[in-house]
């Protein structure tokens, strides 16, 4: 079992950008996004200060711009990468001497294409740890670069059926990294051992469960499971920073889980309490359930962002909890945690089968406690399809004390 | 003990850039680089579509611009911030309707500032997670708008004694990681477990001793170590990605380790060898090790970085192995993994005291074994002080089979 994108896939992919870039009368794109590059070419690129170019021509093969510590392992593992063109080092291309900058090495390549005066899109600029180069105008002059970050950014919100099976993958672990979290969960632990004993355990079950098939591709490999200090009264901060915090009876327990497979990722929180929940907690929970409901009604094709985004928001507001509410309601997710579409006041995208998002409105009360719930949702032809399934009520989510 | 940097620091990098920006002619600084904020603020950002934003005016407090689920967190842990400006999310500044754009929100604190028609350093654009948004020209069209970048970026480069303190508490940590790592590293067993298990071991020691005043504020809690599957001939890698291999006797590993400390990093990496090394392993291990002293002589102030890349490039070069090498000498490190200055031919900076790098010249050999230590330097007044202390040895190295 191979869990990752088939070669079919990435060719289907670079077909629709062709047509794309023959639709704009674009000759060219030029991919310097390291996740687009991984999206176009199945190059999982470790993306530090040096840059990664994937240059897609209106035709014949796609070329991928390496710097030299990668070429050997891409000819290696990915031989159907026919085309690579290697640069040394960055700031300098050449190992001995100063030589021109990658992006000068980019700019010669697509020169060696016949693209010089062409006009072509790119996604975007590389800024990773310090990087600077110099723009599109020094080093091509007479091309015409025109914006095009979105071609590669549609696509990616549409996922099709194999990156909903490795989503629906990273979900199953997920949920066992929440159980166990959950299962060690006890008064006087530290929040770094159980959330490392719990990503440890799920890792080793994942790992030998899914074999050689298996490669996370993007991020760390197995499962994880963590609190990030939501806990107590810090679980009313929506992103707290992780500072060991200690549990005890009756604290709220903001929880995360999820599994890297084959690039993707899945999004699962669950607001956990330690003790039998006071009245208050409940109400709140309640409340907070009651506005991912409603939100979840709405994960269906042809209902707008910022209206899927409302409905948890009107939830909050009519129970009079306005001041509770501190962010929109969830975000698209697959190659990254957070990607476009965002379930947002300010976005009029309208929702499609095979889009995914994260359901997670929250509500937050200072010196109090945070409730949220995150659900990964992939929308279908006739509504959606919730792909974390562990269980949501507050009595599966009470933890003895 | 507060495992951080104090506030003093932090005021005297303020007044540091208030500084430059007078010798420059710059009314302000406007900051939106994640960890550049982190550098002048102290605002540990968890950064995703949403910017944050830090107003460094020429003269008057500073003014923190951030998206609404940091406000409490900050306000309460952070008491120190004075001056912070609210916008509730990405794209839309409005919660219940569509609102200004977030890059229209900063426009208006300038503007609030009496900045609208002044001259303002940027460091640079933020593009996390899909993020878009509006040019300068379109948000504050009378202000001149001047490239900036150079001035956190430049002090960055040269660590105070705090921040090195920071980093040999990292390299503390990191060395019981890579120690574990050893220690559990056995013929059969897999990757992930070693490195998980050694991880988890680290983590406990390392919270457990250091207690509550230990904060990583950036990345993960604890320390780490693994090997990215750098093991055998997937040691000929430089940037393998991980497919959780299983250990064999012969086997060449790639291992690394390292912890996150107050928002500090070191790097400790060591090549390690299973079983009694061939003749063949032994010989190129030694050359690495003679390339990386060639290299560590030359950390000293005054040097040139692209003459401290070519010392270590020239040993392998006279020893008829050019092929094998890869990558650069090294890079910056402090805050972020990689950054600025790099070890590279094309790098004319000269080492200052104060300054960071890691040491780590390679030799690949492509159905072989790689070999590659890094370590973590310090440029001191009269030399260097390497503060990652493993054994670098080849008999150190050995793992029993």
């Amino acid at each position: 079992m191979r869990l990752q994108i088939s070669r079919s896939t990435y060719e289907r992919r670079i077909e629709r950008i062709k047509g794309e870039l023959q639709k704009r009368g674009l000759d060219a794109l030029m991919v310097l996004d390291a996740t687009n590059a991984f999206y176009v070419s199945g190059v999982p690129f470790l993306s530090t200060e040096r840059p990664i170019g994937v240059v897609v021509p209106l035709e014949g093969e796609l070329t991928v711009v390496i710097p030299k510590l990668e070429e050997d392992h891409i000819r290696d593992v990915m031989p159907w990468i026919k085309d690579m063109s290697v640069y040394f080092e960055y700031p300098s291309t050449k190992m001995f001497e100063k030589g021109p900058h990658p992006m000068e090495h980019i700019a010669e390549v697509l020169k060696g294409k016949g693209l010089a005066e062409k006009k072509i899109g790119y996604d975007r600029i590389a800024q990773r740890s310090g990087y600077k180069g110099p723009t599109w105008d020094k080093v091509l002059p007479k091309a015409e670069m025109v914006g095009a970050g979105d071609i590669i950014s549609e696509m990616r919100q549409v996922k099709d059926t194999e990156e909903i099976a490795l989503m629906k993958e990273s979900a199953r672990w997920g949920n066992l990294a929440l159980t166990y979290l959950q299962e060690y969960v006890k008064p006087g632990l530290s929040e770094a051992e159980v959330s490392m004993r719990a990503s440890y355990e799920a890792t080793m079950a994942m790992t030998r469960a899914l074999g050689p098939g298996y490669i996370p591709y993007r991020g760390r490999i197995g499962a994880g499971a963590g609190f990030r200090s939501q806990i107590g009264k810090d679980s009313a901060y929506p992103h707290a920073f992780m500072m060991n915090l200690t549990f005890k009876c009756g604290d709220v327990l903001g929880t995360g889980a999820g599994a890297n497979v084959g690039g993707y990722q899945s999004e699962l929180e669950r607001t956990m309490i330690i003790g039998k929940p006071t009245e208050k907690q409940e109400k709140y929970f309640n409340l907070m359930i009651k506005a991912q409901d409603a939100a979840l009604e709405m994960y269906k094709p042809g209902v707008r962002c910022c209206d899927v985004n409302m409905a948890a928001l009107e939830v909050c507001r009519d129970a009079g909890c306005t001041d509770a509410i501190k962010h929109h309601t969830g975000h698209g997710i697959g190659l990254q945690g957070h990607e476009p579409p965002f379930l947002d006041a300010g976005v009029e995208t309208v929702l499609k089968p095979g889009m995914a998002f994260s359901c997670e409105p929250g509500i937050y009360f200072p010196g109090f406690a945070g409730f949220r719930h995150s659900d990964t949702v992939v929308i279908t032809e006739d509504g959606c399809d919730i792909i974390t399934y562990y269980p949501r009520d507050i009595d599966s989510l009470t933890i003895p004390c």
